[in-house]
């Protein structure tokens, strides 16, 4: 996939007056989607006094899913991702198999990082007709099955379209909560502890690799341990969404807020606290890398840069209260837990503390349009 | 839009052994699809004994939207359209604001063909880095909400991506029911009778004229009477889903089956047909054209080839036990029904009556791959 990112509007970050960006970015434009959206759904709202039956949001554009109220006992989450081919993929740095895979796992995160249990699926494939003619779709769809299997969701629906030249794909996956468990990216609160799942950097360092002309790996590389350079590349190829450590939270109430990294750490941060209306430090020596990064030649400044701006681990980010911190356990499902920081108040901004010494941290995410 | 047409997996024809399709084509391929997800969806219900809740699938590939159950009291629908540029539609021939209604438009449909009332949307958007620097995206959405806010639809997420060259749209839609309620398209029976909504042929004869040069009306001429030229550009580029009609019959259960007519009246009756496992008879003379359609020098035959095979006027096809057929009203919202037809033992295949001289009725649908 392409590192150059793409902005949902479940994943809005408000523009602030220090930002870096001067014109209109589409985090701008999206803001203002969300408040035509809020105010069109309080104006139906008030008409929906003369609807017997109606089905209630619970929250709407904002976060990594929508929620809506299923039952007395249910809610359901819903998330959106578009893949658009040389932009979040090239057909020569992945594989049919891979992007099957990744088109599911993507949204499979924003529904992990809800706190949800994920259900269905949709997939809509738009593809040119020479692709049409080859074994392509039936291998995505391999991938797909293989991922969704996983975690037992069902493949409910979808579109299949032509396109003049390239691959497009939206990915549709719906989950469900406990009534009132999804957990939102507003609930941190100053104190707040932030920790994050597995070890960030891999799919960054994996992009960088494919750039510079690695290939995909083979089937067989996949089935056996792989080495440093195979695992990097699988990180960014065959991302594996964080599905049980999001239930695990939300069953026992235990995260105040969660986002996925998808952007990259910096960004996903300043995404949560922004919603959340807060700030935050982190520990530049807890953020734990992927180790497969020592085997390439790179400096601590370079590590760090991927772990901190490098997008597409799809880890989760949480945060807890200090008093439940030390009920967050090391692993849930063989992957481990970091504490890395602290959430602040607004104020006091982002910071990135090196042994003592807290600097600003700028997000370095990923904008479409600038 | 293009007339190309789109096959979505829940438009699942089954190839039959007359087809004249020698190629495989997407139907195939869905049908192949389909397999695979119903029997992954077996084996995920095996495992889900273990699951102490779960949310149960009512039905997924194979009709105008999938059904899951929200609660004791309702079931929810969801859709997927993907909308491609230069496939299903042209930036010269349409404008932001009728793409925006329309990308909504053909979701609302398949939620109407279902029964059901529309809740939530969410829309992934892709657009060029020069389309963003334009007042486009703010036209789209302003179109989009005049239809959102006509059936009270709340948008509650979405994405927002960059593409190469190509504006792509995926649209997706969820629509509620009272438990068991929803229609589907495979409870037709021998002796139903066979009814549409409004009239067919406008948005294929709206199609042509604009592809002969017409441009899209302007903003005033949509709000005075139009003409009837202007009439049928707006069929194309403005279609209005039958949403009173579908929930009307659900809530009375008075229809065994309900598709959309988004492909043609031939092909869409042909897909409803294949799912009720059943043949059908129509007759000529009680197809209903659209009245404007007067004002264009046709002859007979074309009229009634633009009514018969012409997709994307989004009005209902439904069918209706006999002893049930006199309690359907003459209208709905204003929008009149017609008796068309009667369905068949699959074994009579589908037939045309031309004044008491039935001929075969051959499917003149959309394939998007040859």
């Amino acid at each position: 996939m392409r590192d150059e990112g793409k902005k949902k509007q479940s994943r809005i970050a408000t523009p602030s007056a220090t930002s870096a960006r001067s014109a209109f970015s589409e985090f701008d434009f999206i803001e203002h989607i969300r408040h035509q959206a809020n105010t069109k759904r309080h104006n139906a709202q008030q008409h929906s006094v003369l609807s017997t039956q109606r089905s209630v949001l619970l929250s709407g554009i904002g976060d990594d899913a929508a929620i809506f109220r299923g039952s007395s006992q249910t809610d359901f989450c819903i998330t959106t991702d578009l893949l658009v081919e040389e932009i979040d993929f090239r057909r020569t740095t992945t594989t049919p198999r891979f992007l099957g895979w990744k088109a599911l796992a993507v949204s499979l995160s924003d529904i992990a990082a809800m706190g949800a249990r994920p259900r269905f699926a949709l997939l809509s494939v738009g593809v040119p007709q020479e692709i049409w003619r080859t074994e392509f779709l039936a291998h995505f769809y391999e991938g797909f099955f293989a991922l969704a299997d996983e975690h037992q969701v069902a493949l409910v629906g979808g579109d299949v379209s032509r396109t003049p030249e390239r691959i497009v794909i939206d990915s549709i996956v719906i989950g469900e909560t406990k009534r009132g468990r999804a957990i939102l990216r507003s609930g941190a609160r100053p104190g707040d502890h932030i920790f994050v799942t597995g070890a960030l950097g891999g799919a960054a360092a994996g992009l960088q690799l494919l750039e510079q002309g690695a290939r995909p790996p083979r089937r067989a590389a996949t089935s056996r341990p792989p080495n440093a350079r195979t695992q990097l590349l699988l990180r960014q190829l065959r991302p594996m969404p964080r599905v049980a450590w999001g239930a695990w939270l939300a069953e026992r109430k235990l995260a105040t807020a969660i986002i996925d990294l998808s952007d990259g750490l910096s960004s996903d941060l300043a995404h949560l606290c922004r919603e959340s209306k807060a700030g935050a430090i982190i520990e530049a020596a807890a953020i734990p890398h992927k180790k497969a990064l020592d085997s390439l030649s790179l400096d601590e400044d370079q590590r760090l840069a991927l772990a901190l701006h490098g997008g597409e681990d799809f880890e989760l980010l949480f945060t807890v209260r200090p008093q439940h911190a030390s009920r967050i356990p090391l692993e849930v499902d063989g992957v481990p837990a970091t504490r890395i920081g602290e959430i602040r108040k607004q104020v006091s901004g982002y910071k990135i503390d090196f042994d003592g010494h807290p600097r600003d941290l700028q997000s370095a995410g990923f904008v479409h349009f600038k």
